[in-house]
Formats: C-alpha cells, sequence, structure tokens
C-alpha cells in the first residue's frame, strides 16, 4: 500500500553537524546562544524574503543577519571573523548515524536526494566534504526555485524535477518548519528528533518519527 | 512635496516597552537570551504559515514556540508559568518617548493608526492598557488579512481600508523587516533604531530614521 520510491532529505542540523560552527560562533559572540540566534534570524530573514517575493541566497542572507546580530548584542565581531564563521557551514561532518543510515536505505532501493535551502555550490561543497555524495543520485537547492522551504512550489518543484509524485515521497528533517512545508505540499514526512529541535505544534503529526536516521531508517526498511 | 497623510506604527517594540516581560522570561527560563529567542521563533513560525499559506492568530504561534521553546532550552517551565508571560504582552507600558510624540504629530494634523501582526482584541487590548488609543484614529491587525506582515498585502489592505494611497502614508517600525516590507510595498518609511534593532542590510534604506519617536517626529513636523 505504501509506495514509497523517493526519499529528500533536509541538509543543515539534518544530515550535518553544526556543533563545531555552534561552539566556535559562541565563542567569538561570547554568548552561549549567538549560533542559535543567528540561525533563527537568518531563517526569519529567508521567510521575510519569501513574504515580499524577493529572493537573495542563503550565504547572503546568512552574512546580513550575522552583521544584524552582530549590532543587535552590541558586539564588534569583525567583518572578516564573520566570514571565518559563514565559512565553517561548507565543511561540515554528518551525524554519526547518517552514513550507515543512508547505506542502509540506499541498499533498500529508496532513491535518495538532498534538498536544502542553502545556495547550489554550497549544498554542493557540503555533501562533497561531508563524503555523502556518493548516497545521493542528485544535491538539490531551492536556488532552483528562487524561494525558500517550507513554500510548497519548492518540493512540489523538486519532484517534479526528479520524475516522482508527493505521494511517492517522504521529506526527512530535523526541523519542525520543514516538515510541517512538506506536509503541506502533500509529501510523506519523517521527522528526526535531535537535540535542541522540536514539532511546530500547530502541523499535523509526521508520518515517521525517531531520535536518529538511523531509527527512522530501520522503520523504513521495515514496511 | 510631500503630501504625507497617514501615518501607520508598528505596536510590539516600536511603541511598547517588551523589557519587562523579557526579564520576567529570561528569569523564567533561566537563560539571558529566553525571550529574543522565543520572539524570534515566533516570528519565523508567523512567516511559516505566510509561506505555506495557513494563518493561525499571533497568540497561538506565540504559545507553540514557547513550547518549542521549552522543550529546545531543555526546560521544564509549566504551562501555567508560560500562559502567565504571554498574558504580560496586553499590558505593556509605551516607551517614554512615545505619548509625546504622538500628541506632536496628531497636533501637526497627521492621522494616526496602529497596525500590528497582533491579534485584533489582543491589539485593542494594548493601546488601552498602554494610554494610547486617544492618540489613534484606529487600531488595526494582520487578522483583518490573515496573513502576517511583511507580506505586501497586508499594509496595502490596511491603506486602503482607511482610505489612503501608499504614497500618502509613513509606516514607522523598530524592526528591519518590517520597514523592508512596508517599502515593498510602495510606503514610505520610518526606522527607530531601539536597542536589540538593527536594519536588515538587504531592504532599501528607510526615509526616516532616528533613535526615539521624538526624533522621528520632530523631522515629520519640520517638513
Amino acid at each position: 500500500m505504501n509506495k514509497l520510491k523517493l526519499i529528500l532529505f533536509d541538509v543543515n542540523e539534518t544530515l550535518l553537524d553544526l556543533s563545531p560552527m555552534e561552539q566556535r560562533m559562541n565563542q567569538a559572540f561570547e554568548n552561549e546562544n549567538a549560533f542559535k540566534l543567528w540561525f533563527y534570524l537568518m531563517l526569519q530573514y529567508a521567510w521575510v524574503e519569501n513574504s515580499i517575493g524577493t529572493y537573495s541566497n542563503l550565504g547572503e542572507v546568512g552574512k546580513a543577519t550575522m552583521s544584524m546580530l552582530n549590532k543587535q548584542l552590541g558586539k564588534s565581531v569583525t567583518e572578516q571573523k564573520q566570514q571565518e564563521l559563514l565559512r565553517m557551514i561548507r565543511s561540515l561532518k554528518p551525524h554519526p548515524d547518517v552514513k550507515p543510515a543512508l547505506a542502509q536505505l540506499k541498499e533498500a532501493g529508496f532513491r535518495l536526494v538532498s534538498f536544502t535551502n542553502s545556495a547550489q555550490q554550497v549544498a554542493e561543497e557540503q555533501m562533497r566534504n561531508a563524503g555523502l555524495d556518493e548516497y545521493l543520485e542528485e544535491i538539490m537547492s531551492v536556488d532552483l526555485v528562487q524561494k525558500y522551504k517550507p513554500a510548497p512550489e519548492t518540493y512540489l518543484k523538486a519532484i517534479n524535477h526528479l520524475n516522482a509524485s508527493p505521494e511517492e515521497t517522504l521529506f526527512i528533517a530535523a526541523h519542525g518548519w520543514d516538515v510541517a512545508g512538506a506536509a503541506n505540499a502533500g509529501l510523506q514526512t519523517g521527522f528526526i528528533d535531535r537535540p535542541g529541535q522540536a514539532l511546530y505544534p500547530l502541523a499535523p503529526t509526521p508520518t515517521y518519527q525517531g531520535k536518529t536516521l538511523l531509527e527512522l531508517a530501520s522503520q523504513l526498511t521495515t514496511l
């Protein structure tokens, strides 16, 4: 009955471990929540762009919001240091559960594709540096649509590009907003409940949930 | 040449001082950035709703995101305490510069209207409790449009309801995203550079800027 063929994965925090970047950024801004505040602010302004119908890629939004955070926290982290912190997003390691889970899912015959709000070039660099490219049929970015997830057209255009249908596609993320968006677009959804993450209480419950991608992979390969 | 007739004001942080709520929330969550993180998260999810085409009012989004923050920070602030903190938004005092500035602008003949992302009923309670209702021709909320600022239709519908045009309207806020949205909708804009606030570097420069509403009022009454 459940004819899942394609699995789309969010990247930042879902596949990749952002904690080294978090530590360095919290140190640089001398605030234990600096990274969280910046990441929240970057998402805010990505969605401000969605709301007003403009598009600057996530690297540009990330840079702009880091300089805003600098002012908002009353800090004076240099632009050079900010650039150095931003560059860290290109060379993150995957969470330990990710490679074995992708191997298991690929072995089980699923088509695997990454789909991120990061810019296309950054996304490719991220997957290559993390050694995840070999598991993936394609590395996709919202650059394709010039609009950020969770807008429905982002997921639908990616699926269309891959010649699949929403019903046969599962979208997996560690962010409440991303599973809410995918569900809204008619996809099946999986939530990885990584530390510091939470589902949006006003969105539908995801189809699958687990603490790690391995837990989700086990549920999916025993369907 | 500059035929300004109508001034729209954002409410939270622009007219009203949120610092008592910030202090109480930071205490309750034992984190000096708890309020900032929550406010950012509330805005994020308001714009997630914009992106996917749904609408829950800001009270509902605020409640949902406070429970998310509780989980994300690994805290166990009770639901009763969360409700108590949320209720504080209804009885905030205006910043000290606000009443004299509104009086000056009203005296100069401008039509003054508040326009907030808060729900209509909350907005009315906020203005009444702050003693600002007497300066305002109308108290407006995005409930009218069922979509959050900075989507262009929010500003345009408010202006249309007030029988004004974007060109004769000035929108004033202490948030970068709000002045970016108003400028995008074709309004003139004013930014109040309150502590902890910053303009979005990728948006156009506002028409007017000042540290307080009194500074902006002086610029406007000497036009």
